[in-house]
């Protein structure tokens, strides 16, 4: 089945349904209505409805959802039932921090690559991934990773993610402050810190 | 003016927009329309309309919408027409990867203030800032501090937030991939890499 009509807002959401249904699997419930989990996420219930709707989970009047199910269901959309192998291309203070991160795991990400150009760091195994020279890119395609994450300085972004499509990677998460330009068929998310702090002043008093 | 009723996913947008905008400017552009803005920013260009309209910003045909007024009231909007000052609690990997993000500038973010718990860390200058003392957290308050970064370990994220809280701080942008309960005044976001990295799959062939 493919899911062609799902809007880029609902997908965007769908990660933080999965993140809260994860939670709830793990406090042993079984079932959540639209309302129990808008109020987890943040998001009007008619919205979570909606969402749902777009791939046919419809939740029964009185029980609500059935949490392992749409888990399951939101996976298989996001094609995160199966698990996929992800390359790191700067090991500095923030590719550390990607490097340590614990979050990744429930997603299926496993992070099996890490690279830098800096000689004092080839070599050497950050929580468990020995650093590999950045000149080594190529190698990504035969290790069937098809997902990188940028954390280098902002002047090498654009750079390192041409050489990454070259690799045969297909989706780049790009925490560097930097547009990145790549051929359409490749799928990249810019993570700007500053624009999720640049949305706080607004609510507070 | 009061702007009760823009919905928060527009709320969301703006930071968005508003880079775009200050990009167009250093470009030395005057003028946009919304389906040049919406090429930029990756949303459609009704939602574009949509979301200014909320705020009365509409596009003249032909020419578009003047650049330099939309980035002001945009600004106005979320508050960012004024400098924030901004502290961050746990100077590790991440904090430090922080303090040397160039990108807070635009949005008129300032960092004054760096703690953490870790004696080899204190007193010492990363990137400008002297690391001080976590127990000095109470200091925020006559510093007019009023928004803070949590980049510490899992386990004291929920603490350090409740410190946050009694020193003053009224947003929080939480990096700890755990849910922090502040009272409801208090506006928190959480950034949660893995799950920028799950809305990846699903565009990739």
């Amino acid at each position: 089945m493919r899911y062609r009509n799902i809007p880029s807002e609902t997908i965007r959401r769908l990660p933080i349904y999965l993140r809260a249904l994860h939670i709830l699997k793990r406090q042993n419930k079984t079932t959540i209505s639209s309302s129990g989990l808008s109020e987890i996420v943040a998001v009007n219930s008619w919205q979570v409805r909606k969402d749902f709707s777009y791939f046919g989970a419809f939740g029964k009047r009185g029980s609500g959802y059935d949490i392992d199910e749409l888990a399951k269901q939101i996976s298989k959309i996001l094609k995160l039932h199966t698990r996929h192998r992800v390359a790191l291309v700067g090991v500095g203070n923030l590719g550390s921090a990607v490097l340590a991160y614990p979050g990744f795991e429930p997603y299926g990400f496993d992070i099996v690559a890490a690279y830098d150009s800096d000689p004092k760091k080839i070599g050497k195994k950050i929580h468990g991934i020995t650093v590999e020279n950045i000149s080594e890119l190529r190698g990504l395609r035969k290790d069937k990773i098809d997902l990188a994450l940028i954390a280098v300085p902002e002047s090498a972004a654009q750079q390192i993610a041409e050489q990454l499509v070259k690799a045969g990677v297909k989706g780049i998460l790009n925490f560097s402050p930097r547009h990145i330009q790549v051929p359409k068929r490749i799928k990249v998310f810019t993570i700007d810190i500053a624009m999720d702090l640049a949305r706080l002043p607004f609510y507070i008093a």
